[in-house]
């Protein structure tokens, strides 16, 4: 069998743990020097790759520095939001893989969400029609924890526990004074309300703030709301709600959009930003009490300092667990986590799932692990992410004393 | 020499390191057996003193658990935001001596800012004015490093490097997409932008990002401002720009007033939320590129997970110089930081100042330490703030996986 090179590429929004993916996809191609020649990166995902832009991992990240890629937040190789067209007979299919043919590629790694699984999709789906033997593989990443087939995905749990730290250090902060107030923490999460949820895991005891969690899954009604704001406060001096800014009233009006002007992203997705300042205003016009909004937005997924172990580990796991099941001869297939318990401990296995099946599909918070009036999240979830969120990761400072962190020349 | 008791307070906004000032006025109390008796603290400062409302820390922190004070954000105590009477004749004073004498008070700490050392001037006076043989203290506290006669105050250190890490991380984030993008970043403020400037510190080589970084201390003027993200758009594909939210035009008009509803805080000072947001509107309307903007918000001065070492040890420093300060007979005074050389390092030692002379007055950044054209701050700032955000604290897990704060029962 003749050697072929390898290519890796990311798409779509930067998390804590995608370059932990990619380092556990590199490691593993220099694993198999016998099958696996030279480990090329894409340099701004699919759409690089067309321009031409690679780069080799021996010369851009020589020895120990390749290490470096597991606390480096953003995205190593840079990403797109580029949608490949549905039509399989398009010309960008076969420039894609006359590219691949010039490079000696025989297989393609894509680490990225959704609209990522989708290229992945087309992509396995092309080389088959035309008989090339390239394998297609995808690596799932995203925040939002919203694909399907599998427990998770890499980058929720940094996230989340980026969630769950950031709002017991905010209920700290909001408890200092003896006066009635009310803090609403606007948490990423368009559709899915994975990562607000993990908001109920900075409780420490039941009925400790954060006293009310809202997610998109249930419909928000602003009267509801202020009731039950205003029955915290008889409870509590100092109230604070997690809200995520994807949440929407029964005709499906986006509660930001009460507020001011709402704009749109590339990809035609509603630009969500305001939820928690609108929130904090009626709070404040309502209940006349002392309101504050938080809106947690970039950090939530470029946080090093809140890296979660586990999700570290897991990232490199699938990364390396995708190059084996393309050395294996596996396809068009999306690695996933499955979980099993190993000596009375939640652990994680990784499986292969159908990527046609997941792509352009989304997870929401099941109904049953959400209270039935939707203020909060039941003990099932909790029990579902706490594994997932163990574990603090040691980030090397450089010389002037902040993280080290590596990027493109 | 008869033992008399300690009591110590915390007052005004928290910060990172205001438990470890309280850690060090505690364990220093404890230290001086023969002369202190009980350690007293104040539950919501001099406010909720006058309601009666103390605890002893041997039965609210026993054993171990004290030592968890060094990581854990908020005021452990409580605050509040109590300007005393200006008239030393009010009968509050009288109130306030006699439950000290009450509770056979020898030594008084006020951990604060600007305004605690208010409360620590009016008390020390009026001591004096009755012939009270009281000891009153001040220990510094406030993010924002506004206090005049001390090199820098406990908690900026640690809010600087929040901002100083944070910045790193999202230019990472920012640079993930090949397409022109401006990404603001609001930073706090009001006065002084000595939290600001710490985002230069993210730089890891000059020209690098955030390219532009605008204090409060000059003029902002939107035009100069479009001209100048203009320019850097020519150079970067991703320019990340730091903002004080205390940011005004030449005629002192704050920016985020441009923008829409503004409201005051209980002190009457004006609420700033929002030039981020206006600016950021302002870039894609007159630009046409991408925009974004983040608020820092509350995580600058609750964020145990990028506490800094050296503002941790100097505010633990600072509270036990101040003890031994008052022992020594010490009143009125302000513990104060005074930069020295040490084995060709920076170091700190403590010194006292009267804390009349500080009281009410605030400390901008030097005009020398910023450009000439006011869009970025000098070296010379770059060594000042460096030593201050060195090093990182391990903070300890409980069971739950996350950070073990403590807080009152």
């Amino acid at each position: 069998m003749s050697k072929k090179n390898l290519i890796v590429g990311q798409s779509g929004g930067p998390t804590a743990v995608i370059n932990s993916s990619l380092y556990g996809v590199v490691t593993e191609g220099y694993a198999h020097p016998e099958e696996i020649g030279t480990v090329y990166g894409m340099v701004n995902g699919i759409e690089g790759f067309l321009e031409g832009r690679i780069l080799d991992f021996k010369e851009a990240l020589p020895g120990d520095s390749l290490k470096d890629l597991t606390h480096t937040p953003g995205a190593y190789l840079g990403s797109c939001r580029c949608k490949l067209p549905e039509s399989l007979q398009d010309p960008v299919y076969p420039a894609i893989f006359k590219r691949f043919e010039e490079l000696n590629i025989g297989w393609f790694f894509y680490i990225g969400g959704n609209d990522s699984m989708d290229t992945v999709s087309k992509l396995s789906r092309y080389a088959a029609q035309i008989g090339s033997d390239i394998r297609v593989i995808g690596e799932p990443k995203t925040i939002d924890n919203d694909l399907i087939h599998t427990d998770h995905t890499p980058g929720y749990g940094s996230a989340a526990r980026y969630v769950a730290e950031t709002v017991r250090e905010i209920v700290l902060d909001a408890n200092v004074y003896e006066k009635k107030s009310v803090t609403i923490l606007e948490i990423m999460g368009r559709h899915a309300g994975w990562l607000t949820a993990a908001g109920a895991l900075a409780r420490k005891t039941a009925g400790d703030n954060p006293m009310l969690i809202y997610l998109p899954e249930t419909n928000f009604d602003q009267d509801a709301f202020l009731k039950k704001v205003g029955e915290c406060l008889e409870k509590n001096c100092n109230v604070v709600v997690c809200v995520s800014e994807g949440i929407h009233d029964k005709n499906g009006t986006f509660i930001c959009e009460y507020d001011s002007s709402v704009g749109t992203d590339s990809f035609g997705h509603k630009m969500l930003a305001g939820c928690g300042k609108y929130l904090e205003n009626l709070v404040r016009s309502k209940l006349g009490v002392k309101a504050r909004s938080v809106e947690f937005n970039v950090s939530q997924r470029c946080s090093a300092a809140m890296l979660s172990r586990a999700d570290q580990q897991e990232a490199i796991m699938a990364g390396r667990f995708g190059v084996n099941a393309a050395l294996a001869g596996e396809t068009g297939k999306m690695v996933s986590f499955i979980r099993v318990e190993k000596d009375g401990k939640c652990a994680m296995e990784c499986g292969l799932e159908d990527v046609n099946e997941i792509c352009n599909e989304e997870k929401p918070v099941p109904a049953e692990w959400i209270t039935a009036d939707g203020t909060d999240v039941s003990d099932d979830f909790i029990r579902y992410a706490s594994p997932l969120i163990q574990g603090t990761v040691e980030v090397p400072l450089g010389e002037d004393g902040l993280p080290r962190f590596v990027s493109r020349k």
